[in-house]
């Protein structure tokens, strides 16, 4: 016996690195102590971790690199947030930005237009360039802006989605922000129901990563598409509280 | 002078093991180093600690039983969350808790029927089984799902509280879950002030464990029932914060 | 290159000590070690730590001691909140109260009225007290209690603030609780921008540290004020976010 516990019955999810089940993290800023001790006890249930916004601009180099390898080392998916990678790209620099990224031991990139968009022509070519240099494409669709965001019908997020997934992107993530408040969330965080399921029934949901920054949201989808839901957005602190929503160990998903 | 500023006069409060003036927190997930921290500095102002949910399902045995020791040595009342509980006992599996929880080292459970109703004299019974075993009972009254909640009257609930305090519940717990939106709580937190006075009048605080993860819940209850106040649902980081509310030291309980 | 991605242009911030873009952070309780690891990853965003309302009293005097040495030694301004100075006021301990905060290593107060208001003419002669025992001086304008904040008029703290600034004031500080609710906010957190603007009309904000404990408020300030704005009640967990917004590497204060 490993696990305490282990004659309470609990749904099977695959073991790391697996397909599906993706827990998303965004990292507001964790040293390398913490980071390595949310890894011994809760990196089974950690499959991406995300630098938030241009928090790795911020860091010492050496402690950046020794994190990044720590993660990379323990079968994680780490990319430095999208906002980072479209300040480099404004500034006309995403070619030294995708060097620096291989540099610095990133596994990923996440290639987002969240505070302006930019040409799917030219995030295509970003993606195969990416490829090319064996780095995983995480893309990102739909604004920061509230009132941007609404301008994006489903619609044309689902085209989007198709073309960037046929151009090689390895998961579409859906924008929520911290705030949970735009893409399939209203601004009250509530769920367009009507958009998600227009949105499930377009394209595999083993392909999306759903940003659900809170527990009512996590508990809808995983409600909806099971322990198996790809989410994202997820705090740091909350990575135990979301396994036990997937794995039915919370009243929101107990299917007696 | 062993405290700082110990010229400015607060409110007395007993050492731990006490009967009143509880602080039970709810814990998410701590690893043991950050759990050996916690307790080194603020261990005197926590008595109990509740392993939310279903988390202890989910950590590696070795690592839950050095944690749980950590804390009975600390005279501290520990027990898993109610919902891990109610998902054996759904599993017909409640004889396999109990035993589990002893060979585990807990001191006590958590007896609830928040997801599900479970009939008065089982719960009674597990009570018996619970103290002839040598653990703490306490025992959680409410449900999880607010509109379930509201359909429980504040008699109804007196009335049980006062028999399973008659079959040896230790505590009785008044759920309010993590969003302080049940109970003796409306859906907005705010208190309902007519339910709170009809509980303290028929039954002794003292036997009262009052979820309060909220500031203004905890101050409004402080300010009823004085520092004595048994309070539950205690996030890990606002310990501190809470003792400041209880000894008088922060704006919202100042008595000057 | 000492800097991860430090070829993508972002807005120059002087380095500590500064007299501008003060962050101030609110500690409701760090222990020793968890304060070395902050400081050592992000002491150079951090300026000024307020120990929350009277958590200082509730702490081991060598515990407190030597966290306090610890942050000084990282060139920061360190206090105990306002809340302990106002209970030793009214306790009529005030001079044992600076005496205490020199033999605890403290290289600053915080005089502030928020509970119940104190004379101008005793806030004056306790500034100058401060400042001869080489103390710096953060002198907090507004009321804990919404109700009370609101009838004081922006043009009362504004005449308040000039006096106290000529009286030695090395600050202002403009309460806005943890809740974000009172001061230039309203009570849904939104700013009073007129209250705002007649405020930096009459003082340079450079004398001003305004607490600002949400993101948005972070922001709008920032946006107003750039980067150089002095923002306080910062919590510990947001240090480097706030960083990001300050130096435009957040959606929320991008300037493309």
């Amino acid at each position: 016996m490993s696990n305490p516990f282990d004659f309470i019955d609990i749904p099977n999810i695959s073991a790391k690195p697996r397909k599906q089940a993706l827990t998303s993290i965004i990292d507001k800023g964790l040293d390398y102590f913490s980071t390595a001790q949310l890894l011994e006890n809760y990196g089974q249930y950690i499959d991406i971790v995300k630098l938030g916004f241009g928090t790795a601009r911020l860091f010492e180099k050496s402690e950046l690199l020794r994190k990044v390898e720590l993660l990379t080392h323990a079968d994680i998916i780490v990319c430095p947030g999208g906002t980072l990678f479209e300040i480099a790209y404004h500034q006309n620099k995403s070619h030294q930005y995708l060097e620096e990224c291989i540099n610095l031991g990133f596994n990923a990139i996440e290639i987002s237009d969240g505070v302006q968009p930019i040409d799917l022509d030219i995030r295509i070519e970003l993606i195969r360039q990416a490829k090319k240099l064996n780095l995983i494409a995480l893309v990102e669709i739909g604004r920061k802006d509230e009132q941007q965001d609404n301008l994006l019908t489903i619609e044309q997020r689902i085209t989007e989605a198709k073309c960037l997934l046929q151009a090689g992107a390895d998961k579409i993530v859906l924008e929520a922000r911290e705030s949970g408040n735009v893409g399939i969330f209203a601004q009250s965080t509530d769920i367009k129901i009507k958009e998600f399921e227009l949105l499930i029934n377009s394209l595999d949901p083993q392909n999306l990563i759903f940003e659900a920054p809170f527990k009512h949201q996590q508990a809808w989808l995983i409600k909806q598409l099971g322990s198996q839901a790809n989410l994202g957005n997820i705090a740091v602190a909350d990575v135990l509280s979301l396994a036990c929503l997937r794995y039915q160990l919370r009243a929101d998903t107990i299917n007696f």
